[in-house]
């Protein structure tokens, strides 16, 4: 296997062939996936690097990595000796990779990219850059022709169908929804290009992607037809039956492009640039049959506010999960308590044994995070066997995991103090909890967005300048990816919060090299009630697990949020208790005593 | 005098006579002012009811006022008996004045307006909107026409130069500075039309509008020249000299439209469309000498971020303002305390003595507003002699009020318990002054907008499902008017919150018929340092007058919304003691002794 300066040497000399200056490679796949099939993740290849949400550019004498704030501190270790420099995305003083790039692409350079494996939207940025310096966006082969040795093939893993009974409504049922928001939106077909998209409007799972039960399709939709280009031998009889109920036609994966080109019949094509790839938007733009219609992915929204039987389901996989916490955390304690000595990587097994012991369990949801002291500062940091930290007696052991369960996905963070905590840690770890309180108890009038609603969880923290650097959470797929959109708690996020969105709510703090502290529920927006004032809302947890309250500082808190605190361990003990033994819910109950 | 349905029967009959339909009065004037001159409020003429962001229609057989929440209950009342609707805007199952239209003004119908007091953006939405349904958007004189008899002349106050001293930049660096601002944005010149844009550029200041010490005037600027169009007769010599000394040439107040018809030498115009009168653009877009670019008028931010001298004069405005509102008070309960009987409108004049004292004063910033009881619930309330209210010995007193001084304008309301109070007014109270230190203490990472912060204002009343129906804040002008943008406090504000902008922070709690609630200070955006993390921003008051703390229930309060009471009441009685005598000092300790 060739080490990354060998790899980086290929592209270089394939680039010079061609008269390519840099290369670009954003962390996406022709569905514009955030976690792409590792067939696609060229910019790992290439960095030797795992991330998301990142660019990676080579040119001929440097190279350069675009991380965000989960990424900063694994990023800077992995890169360091590669020749690729860790760009901090965010952070004052590091260009963007479009300010990078306009400083060095100048007049007769040349940009090579994959139209494949980029967004419209990116492309028009890169071309516009291109075009104000009189250099040249190229679309170039270049990751095919070098990247053979190791490349990972297409996955093309066993496809299955939800059942109605978790998803809430059949593939009839949502083609016929999605056409009606075409109607309204004057268009009479679209691609569903985004894996995710593709998966809620057939229930079609599969898993590609690790820990994503997707599967790698494309689905165009008109108002006679639905085709599915999808490789079929992956799919058994029941579920091409169901999707031929459905009245969906089977295609092959790559034979999108092919039919878009032959297509005759006129449509008015709704395509959303911020998922489409490069490569799709040229065919259906030189296609006079095809008047397209730039519009947001009318799907995510669609996705993203949940039926009541999805609801319903999830709140069930997230007492499954959170009675395996419970049992997770008590042998966690026992084995620390008998004096075992146990390291970062010795957390996740726990969690699987007793997550995959019932019946419903797909797969975890992610790798989980286990991270002791210094080590839990990296946000994303997943402890790999032989590299991994020893659980120390002191400081905080952060662990952030999940499951895909057929009734539902979860994703939960803990920290819990395994020894002495210092009185700043104290503080750092009760601010925290603060800002996680302060948004499971927010009200709010109808109307308010996820930027405005951010600022509620941060103010703990704020007011000592101290601050994460990510969103306060994320959207979360029913029985599919652990991040959707498009709703987020993050600064300037526009979307409105409504009724049945899922959110997770994940403040954190990460002092390099010294802590990284994290409280993470799931929780879901419901109806508040109703005044002369109007119509108010709020959220409800979706997650039932005890939060260490040890080192907290209860004079920090503030009455209300006690109050919250106390009423959620009633509600754990509550909801968990029938899935426990005897033993379980002893244990429990001094977990949720009231403070 | 015509009573209000007499104006409406010759308003009818003009409007019958062209073959008008409906007739659209919004609440503006040629500068598309918030508070306008007299003889502009034709709104107020035809409805009997004074109040601003108003839309009066009126139609062969009906007729309608759109109000914001602020009016609600006095147009209900003002309105009675008039035949004229009450339209409470933004409340649900009320019509906009454009859906209230739409059903209207069907095929062949003819909505009339005057293009010289709408703005571009209003008329566009209704040309729009006319044309959709086959109907006709007509440019009438009608008000001109209609109302001749007790309509009041175009004010030319005395007008005159606001000192560099106060200012901090003298109109020639104003103008540079605005120059730069459209180079910056490819524009050779601009209309100013607004009257606080004019006002600030200019450091022009007058007494056109009721308590607002703008000028009516336009001005045009190019890179040459800048043209100021105002009644020329209102100036005196020195005016003349500092405005000559400027480079500005003096115009005929109406001679604008005629200039912009006969300018040959071609110009990239700035328009904001938001605030441009349609008759100008309509002028603007028919000479081929310009070529128009819709962009917001930069003034509007230029002018509300506050320079240094700017905000340490207004710092010195608002400790002479706590110091007289420091002796009302004292006045106000001493005889209270003696058994007098006092009504609302006695409250302005006490404030008045006290305020016009100083030689700095110059009028009150807007009408005081006194309210007793219930009739604080009207958030707008203006007692009038002979039709207000006994100040009685239970419930609270609100009072809002507000000076401009050479050196600054000031905004201030303090809502008093003035006898018994309920338990329920006791929480009240106690939400709304949680909500005021909520904002006050913010602290945020650069980059927040006004519409998040305004998240923070609301979460003590929105958790018990009660709100007030407006902004947390406004703008405040220097030695201007006491509203401006572009920031305010307010779901949606999407104005970034930057150092120097001026703010209120006065959230409250109006149950119709029962009680009003307000506590409102001004607020100067600072710098609250910088960390890892990024730089931080926070409010700092420029308000020193002690909050009523008799009928706070303590418990309710966070230990830190409690240290910030503590801190401002030792910051109010450090900074105002200079100014006081001994007895008021003595007054004052106990009005600040820490809770």
């Amino acid at each position: 296997m060739k080490t990354v300066p060998e790899r980086l040497t290929a592209l270089r000399s394939a680039m010079a062939k061609v008269g390519c200056d840099a290369y670009i490679m954003p962390s996406s796949d022709p569905h514009s996936s955030e976690y792409a099939p590792k067939h696609y993740t060229a910019w790992e290849y290439f960095s030797g690097f795992s991330c998301e949400n990142a660019n990676l550019v080579v040119a001929a004498d440097e190279a350069a990595l675009w991380v965000d704030g989960r990424f900063f501190g694994a990023a800077d270790a992995a890169l360091a000796g590669t020749g690729i420099a860790s760009m901090h995305m965010g952070v004052k003083g590091v260009p963007t990779v479009n300010q990078w790039l306009k400083e060095r692409m100048i007049s007769g350079k040349v940009l090579g990219y994959s139209a494949l494996t980029m967004s419209v939207k990116q492309m028009r940025e890169l071309t516009e850059l291109c075009k104000k310096n009189g250099a040249q966006l190229k679309d170039l082969p270049l990751v095919d022709e070098v990247w053979t040795e190791d490349r990972p093939a297409l996955p093309a893993t066993q496809a299955w169908i939800l059942d109605t009974a978790s998803a809430g409504k059949s593939p009839e049922q949502k083609l016929e929804i999605l056409r009606g928001k075409l109607k309204e939106q004057n268009c009479t077909a679209m691609l569903v290009t985004k894996l995710d998209s593709v998966a809620w409007l057939l229930n079609l799972r599969a898993a590609d992607v690790e820990s994503t039960p997707y599967a790698l399709a494309f689905c165009y939709v008109d108002m006679e037809k639905a085709l599915l280009f999808v490789d079929a031998s992956r799919l058994d009889a029941k579920t091409r039956e169901i999707l031929e109920k459905a009245g969906v036609e089977l295609r092959d994966y790559m034979g999108m492009a092919e039919y878009l080109v032959s297509c005759k019949t006129p449509q008015t094509v709704l395509a959303d640039p911020a998922s489409l790839n490069a490569a799709l938007m040229n065919i259906l733009q030189n296609n006079s049959a095809y008047t397209v219609k730039e519009l947001a992915d009318p799907i995510a929204l669609l996705k993203a506010v949940k039926n009541e039987t999805e609801i319903a389901c999830t709140r069930k996989a997230h007492l499954v999960d959170g009675a395996a916490m419970v049992r997770y955390q008590m042998e966690l304690e026992r084995r620390l308590a008998e004096g075992e000595t146990l390291r970062e990587t010795d957390i996740d097994p726990i969690l699987h044994k007793y997550r995959s012991s019932g019946e419903k369990f797909i797969f975890e949801s992610f790798s989980t995070i286990a991270a002791w002291g210094p080590n839990a500062a990296m946000m994303h940091y997943a402890p790999k066997v032989g590299a991994d930290a020893q659980i120390q007696r002191h400081g905080f052991l952060l662990v952030d995991s999940g499951a895909t369960y057929y009734d539902g996905t979860t994703d939960i963070t803990r920290t819990y103090q395994v020894g002495d905590v210092t009185e700043e840690e104290k503080l750092a770890y009760t601010r925290v909890l603060r800002c996680h309180i302060d948004i499971a108890m927010a009200v709010w009038r109808e109307g308010a967005t996820g930027g405005e609603l951010d600022m509620l969880a941060r103010q703990p923290l704020w007011r000592h300048m101290l601050d994460y650097r990510c969103g306060t959470g994320h959207g979360v797929s029913h029985v599919g990816a652990v991040h959707e959109g498009p709703q987020s708690l993050r600064p300037h996020n526009a979307v409105v919060f409504v009724p049945g969105m899922v959110i997770t709510d994940e403040p954190g703090l990460y002092e390099e090299g010294r802590m990284g502290i994290r409280i993470e529920n799931e929780l879901v927006c419901v109806e508040a009630g109703e005044s002369e004032y109007g119509k108010f809302l709020r959220f409800e947890p979706l997650t039932y697990v005890p939060i260490d309250m040890g080192c907290v500082l209860l004079e920090e808190l503030t009455r209300e949020e006690k109050d919250w605190i106390n009423w959620y361990h009633g509600q754990v003990l509550e909801k968990l208790s029938p899935l426990l033994n005897e033993e379980e819910i002893a244990w429990l109950r001094i977990k949720c005593a009231a403070v």
